[in-house]
C-alpha cells in the first residue's frame, strides 16, 4: 500500500523545484491553493505516496506561501525520512475521531476561496474539503499538473527508456507462450510472469487479443484457444520500481497454413505505415493532433479510417495514460521531453484487429524511440 | 483491469433490486440523479466494472425513471453479456475525440439539478459533469450507497464467510513462514504467495511488524530481521474471485528466552480481553460508537488509553473499508447483517504492538464470526 521512490538528499531539490513550479501554475490558473491526494501527483512532487484507504492524506500547495502536508497520525511514522521530512514541509496528523477536512481547513492559507484538486482526488475529498471552507469553490489542478509532469527531466526519460527496455525483452519471448493450442490466458498468466521476471513491480495489464477478440481494443484476455492462422493483438505493460510505465504492442501472427483472414497482411502493412508516420512526425513545434493526423491519414488513405476508432496516443510517466494526448483537437505545443504512445489501429468487427505501439520521447531533433522491438510481422508458435 | 462477478440470469433481478433501492435513497436524499464510475460502487450495483483509466464510464440512476450507463465506445463489447444488457440498461457510448460529459449529460433527466457522485468518482469527472449541467451542484452519494451496501444479503455474508476461511487458513500457517532470522520481507513474500494458494484473487496487504516496527499500526514490511522474542504484528487480507474481502489480525510472539519486552504478555492479554469485549457488544440495535467504547473501556482501565491511536473497526464487504465504521460519534443503529471490523490494538511507540482483529457479522441475537482463528497467544519459530 505504499510506494516510495529512492530520496537520497540530493532529490531533496528536485521535489522543492516541482513544488515551486506548482506554486507558479496555481498563481496563473487563478487558484489560491493545490490540493493533492495520494496518487501518482503526490508521488510526483512529494517523491513518496501511499493508499491510505478513506483516510485523508493531502498535499497543500499555496499559490503564495509555504507548502504543508495532512497525515492520519496513524500513518506518520510511514513519512519518517521521506522527502516530505527533507523539505521543511510542515507535516500535520488527524487522528480517527477527529474531522479530517476541517484540519486541512486549517492547514489553507486564510483567504483561500479557489481550491484547485487534482484529476484523481476522490469526490468525497474534494466535496467535504469545499463545504469545511466556506465560500470557497472547487476547481481542476489537472492542466497545471499537467504542464509539469509532461515536461520529462533527463532521469525520468532514462527511468521510460529503462521500462520500454524491459517491455522489449518480453516482447522478445512472446514466440515462447503464445501458440495455437494455448488459451488467452494461459499466454497472457506466461508473459505476466515474464514481465516481472524482466524487471517490472508488476504486470498492469496484459492484453491478449485472438482473431476476432483483437477487434476490441481493450478486450484484456479470455479462455478463447487460440488457432493456426490468427492474428493476436499483445498489449503490455507495467510499472517498472521507479514508479514509471512501460506500454508497448505487437500484433503476431501465429503459424498454420497462412493467415487465417486473406486481408491480414494487407492490413498489417497499413497499420505498420501509420505508426511510422506517427512516429516521423514527432518533432518540437508541433501539435499534438498532427500525431493523430500523420497516422490516421495513413488509415484513411488506404480506406479503412472508420475501423480506426481510437485516438493515437497517450502521455506516459508515472501514469500509463497521462497528458498528453495524441488525439484530434489537442493542440499542445509538443517540446523536446514530452512522453508519449503513438499506437494507431485497425478493428475489424466479427474478424481480427492489429494495433503497432511504441513509446516516443520529444527529442530536440525528432522522435526518441524507447521501445526497440521490430514492427516488422512476427510469426510465432 | 476488468472485475466481473459471476451474473447468471437469476442474478438480474438482485441487481434491479439494488439500483431500485438506490432510486429510493436519491429521492430521500434530495439528489436528482446518482452518477457512479468504476470501481466498487458500480461492481455492487451492475455485478461488473472496468478500470477505464482517464475515459469516462458512469452508471446514471435518476431518483425517477431509468437507470443508464454510459461507456467508451472501444470498451462497449467488454460490457456484452454483463447485468448492464440483462437489466436493459440503456448502454450509450462516446469515442475518443467526443465531449464524455456532453455525452453524460445527455443522458441526464432534463430537470436534473442535483448531481449526487460516489465517494471514489475522480475529481476530474465530477467537476466536469457539473460544468456540463447548467445550474447544477454535486453532492456526495456515498450515505445513500452505504445505506444499502451495508445491509449484507445472505449470499454476501456466505461469501464474507469464505474470504474469513480462507484467510483463517494463512494464518494457521503463519508458523510455517515467521522465525528469527528471517527479514519481514521474506515472511510477507511467504504470507502473500499463502493468501493467493488458499483462494483470493490477490492479496491487497500483508502486515508484518515485528518488535518496534508494530507500533506503527500501518507499517507494511521490511527488511528488518526478526529477532527471538519479538511480538509480530500480522494483518493480512485480499480479495476473493466473489470481490469481497478478508482483513484478519493476529499478534505473534517469536521463541527465545521469553518475550523481549517483559509488558508483552500483560499487554497481549489487555488486547485480548478489549477485542473480545467488542465482539460482545455486537447485536441489533446498538450504535456502532458502543462497540468502540465497549473495547476501548478494558483498555482505558488498563491504564492504556493513549496507545489504543485507532478507531475500533471498519465496514467491510467488495472494499476493505466501507461502511459502518466503529468509531466515537458514529450513532448508526447496527442492525442484522452488516459487516465489519473488531480490532483494538495497542501500540508502544519504539517498543511493540499488538492488535487482535476479526470480521464480524450482526446476527439476529449477536455477533457473527467470520474469522475463527484462535485469539490465544501463539509463539511460533
Amino acid at each position: 500500500m505504499t510506494t516510495s521512490a529512492a530520496a537520497p538528499a540530493d532529490l531533496t531539490e528536485l521535489y522543492a523545484d516541482r513544488i515551486r513550479q506548482l506554486s507558479g501554475q496555481a498563481r496563473r490558473a487563478g487558484a489560491d491553493v493545490v490540493l493533492i491526494s495520494p496518487g501518482p501527483d503526490l508521488a510526483y512532487f512529494l517523491g513518496h505516496s501511499v493508499s491510505s484507504h478513506e483516510r485523508l492524506t493531502c498535499l497543500v500547495v499555496p499559490a503564495d506561501g509555504a507548502a504543508a502536508l495532512l497525515v492520519p497520525t496513524l500513518e506518520r511514522p510511514g513519512w519518517a525520512g521521506t522527502p516530505a521530512e527533507q523539505l521543511g514541509l510542515t507535516i500535520a496528523t488527524w487522528t480517527d475521531g477527529e474531522d479530517p477536512y476541517r484540519a486541512l481547513a486549517g492547514l489553507l492559507p486564510a483567504d483561500a476561496r479557489v481550491l484547485a484538486v487534482d484529476y484523481h482526488m476522490p469526490a468525497v475529498h474534494a466535496l467535504n474539503t469545499r463545504a469545511a471552507v466556506p465560500g470557497s469553490e472547487l476547481t481542476l489542478a489537472g492542466e497545471a499538473i499537467g504542464q509539469i509532469r509532461m515536461r520529462k527531466s533527463a532521469a525520468e526519460i532514462e527511468a521510460l527508456a529503462a521500462a520500454g527496455a524491459a517491455i522489449d525483452r518480453t516482447h522478445a519471448r512472446v514466440g515462447e507462450f503464445l501458440r495455437a493450442g494455448r488459451s488467452e490466458n494461459e499466454v497472457a498468466q506466461d508473459i505476466a510472469a515474464d514481465i516481472v521476471a524482466q524487471g517490472h513491480a508488476r504486470p498492469d495489464f496484459v492484453i491478449v487479443g485472438s482473431g476476432p477478440n483483437g477487434a476490441s481494443p481493450h478486450h484484456m484476455a479470455s479462455d478463447r484457444v487460440i488457432e493456426p492462422g490468427d492474428a493476436v493483438v499483445v498489449d503490455i505493460g507495467g510499472p517498472m520500481p521507479s514508479g514509471y510505465f512501460s506500454d508497448c504492442t505487437r500484433t503476431y501472427l501465429v503459424a498454420g497454413d497462412g493467415p487465417a483472414d486473406p486481408d491480414f497482411p494487407a492490413v498489417y502493412e497499413i497499420v505498420r505505415r501509420a505508426q511510422a508516420a506517427g512516429v516521423a512526425a514527432v518533432r518540437p513545434g508541433v501539435p499534438a493532433q498532427e500525431i493523430d493526423r500523420a497516422s490516421r491519414q495513413v488509415i484513411v488513405d488506404a480506406g479503412y479510417g472508420e475501423f480506426f476508432i481510437t485516438r493515437t496516443g497517450h502521455g506516459i510517466g508515472l501514469e500509463v495514460h497521462e497528458h498528453p494526448y495524441m488525439v484530434e483537437g489537442n493542440e499542445t505545443t509538443l517540446e523536446a521531453g514530452m512522453a508519449f504512445s503513438v499506437e494507431p489501429g485497425i478493428y475489424l468487427p466479427g474478424r481480427f484487429g492489429v494495433r503497432i505501439e511504441d513509446i516516443v520521447v520529444v527529442g530536440d531533433d525528432g522522435p526518441l524511440l524507447m521501445n526497440n522491438a521490430p514492427t516488422a510481422l512476427v510469426t510465432v508458435g
